[in-house]
């Protein structure tokens, strides 16, 4: 099962590498460097493009569509919208990083906004994030999930079948689910914790094998291996998160398919 | 006296990182990342929102807001007044950072309009730019202090006094007063001052200790130590701009108890 | 010939970091921090400032405008225009980076009208963006360019003559032209292509050198020269793009005269 899986994440990266699919963002002023960074040192092509005015066009050209309402306005909100229905329009697949969900009415009723006029694909959050989003009680200081009443696998399922649509809880151990099969990810390594924007670029990967795969949930689940496996290689002699971050786009560029065969853990159900 | 308030300094970095406060920041596009950086490697939880939808709820869940005008609009100053004033309501200390004042006239006037409209905790710029605001002659390039007229010193008291307020200089030496008080923190390294950013993260660490600790003159000077402290540490191998960036975050994580009591530089009057 | 420019190079990173001009940027939200360091580190002064209500002052006490449409908007082209028709009335040169340009009709439109309304000294793209303002058939994908029709030289050259000003192709072997001079710079490394943001950073490295040298031409094949050795040493010791992005920096502050002389590879006819 899990060699299976390994070998289709080596496959898809090397899709990703050899068709360079364009990834366009719609995201947050604090981690846009970073999401366009990962995204091309992964071997996908990032755009970021926010205009009301281009975003329809921008999308239409794109393999894949990541929004994140990491510093959001109602004026982005409407951004995404409109570039979200276009990819809608077009089976181009939607991620949406739900960041900060449950922290401010905003957040919360924005992110109900969008998932109620475009067909999310995939749905990021930590836990907190989802637990809020599911209906759940949990506290989201900020962008950081504190705490969460009840189960966070449950929370996952009753999201991604109310919403119909496949769902990524970031955590130590990474779930995926799409309501039916569950997908739990070991790989990554606590220094990415520390790291401000691994959430964010996580959505970026998923992005870039969204891309490349119909099977968004099998998509989703190889991306948080391949991810987790470079936070492995880059941990290895970070010294703190400035070298850990740093590290993290080397490593995403070195892993290899042996990489990713020897080093996955995935367990699904 | 240095090792008292070295003494003090470890205990409040020993509270940011067990409680881990909410630093929420209304800042500019081009250190935003940094900011949230700095703030999460010190073991605090930043959040960067501006939309005026949502700045008054995220400021109440706060331990501290960081204002900062590098990238200015109208828009983002009424923001800025907005959260202002609900974390006045709240008693949650305000930290304004007042990046080009005297450059342009908007910095100037919005910066005024801020002070009169919301009561600053901290004010932190550097000494052109507090030159400015105490009504002396200076020439603010950009963003960078050029030359001032009379002394440094004197316009911080100056400022401290008419806007009953705490005045950070950050400088070679930087200065901390609340018009009576003067700290004078000698910890830091001249290469700080060739990564952009530094200033900007300086007032991300002041809000840190000042959601911990109610003697916010106090605060911002074991933060200026502290940040000092680590800065020297990143400098030990950092061969330029580019490398001291990175272990500074690496620095900020790593600094501790025993780093502080041997390595504070700080004298007061 | 190459003797004599790398010697002009020189002289004119020797001035940059005497003067420290201002270099002004309205630029994209993406990689608005590393163009920032890039300047800094250089040896000049960065300010990014983009509201309306002060690009005029704030270009008036800067030695070069550098403009950047990677995430533009109207209201941020707008504040463009405003800062380039001040910036003309003083004769600052201004440096136009056509991120995109291709990708989407308001990139290429935005473009046009800012030819229209400014006068503009320099403008940077890779071959796909020229070749699209040059009136050929190109593909851009998001802000990469895919393919061209027909000769990169001769759009260059066709662009340059129809707007009356100097054109730089950053590709493998750099080209700078203003229609009739035409330098081919062989300085650079391939990682640099691998790292988001160094297209972005040229533009900045361009407008230091044309804030200190009247002839813009012969500046922005100097600058291409500083840049692409600074991109060599960087690649030393790169283990992909997060080391060679940070060690940029570091290289850009130490590339000294003697790197200069030995390392330039420039041609002209």
């Amino acid at each position: 099962m899990t060699q299976d899986i390994a070998l289709k994440a080596a496959e898809m990266l090397g899709i990703i590498r050899e068709k360079k699919p364009l990834v366009h963002h719609i995201t947050n002023w604090v981690t846009i460097s970073e999401c366009a960074s990962i995204t091309r040192s992964l071997g996908a092509l990032p755009v970021m493009a926010h205009a009301e005015e281009e975003v329809e066009e921008m999308v239409s050209i794109s393999g894949a569509l990541v929004l994140n309402i990491g510093t959001l306005t109602p004026v982005l909100i409407n951004a995404m919208i409109k570039a979200g229905k276009q990819a809608n329009l077009r089976g181009i697949p939607v991620i949406l990083d739900i960041v900060g969900v449950g922290a401010t009415g905003l957040r919360t009723d924005s992110t109900r906004r969008i998932l109620s006029e475009v067909k999310i694909a995939v749905i990021k959050g930590n836990a907190g994030e989802v637990a809020t989003l599911a209906g759940a009680q949990a506290e989201v200081r900020g962008v950081e999930s504190i705490s969460v009443e009840g189960r966070t696998e449950e929370h996952a399922v009753t999201l991604a079948v109310s919403e119909n649509c496949t769902v990524v809880v970031t955590a130590a151990v990474d779930l995926v689910t799409d309501g039916e099969r569950m997908f739990m990810i070991g790989n990554g390594h606590p220094m990415m914790g520390e790291v401000v924007g691994t959430g964010c670029m996580a959505a970026s990967v998923i992005g870039s094998f969204a891309a490349v795969e119909e099977d968004v949930t099998l998509a989703a689940a190889c991306a948080m291996v391949v991810y987790g496996i470079a936070g492995e290689m880059a941990a290895v002699d970070a010294k703190g998160p400035g070298s850990m971050k740093q590290n993290l786009f080397d490593a995403i560029m070195a892993v290899g398919k042996e990489d990713i065969l020897n080093g996955a853990k995935i367990d699904a159900r």
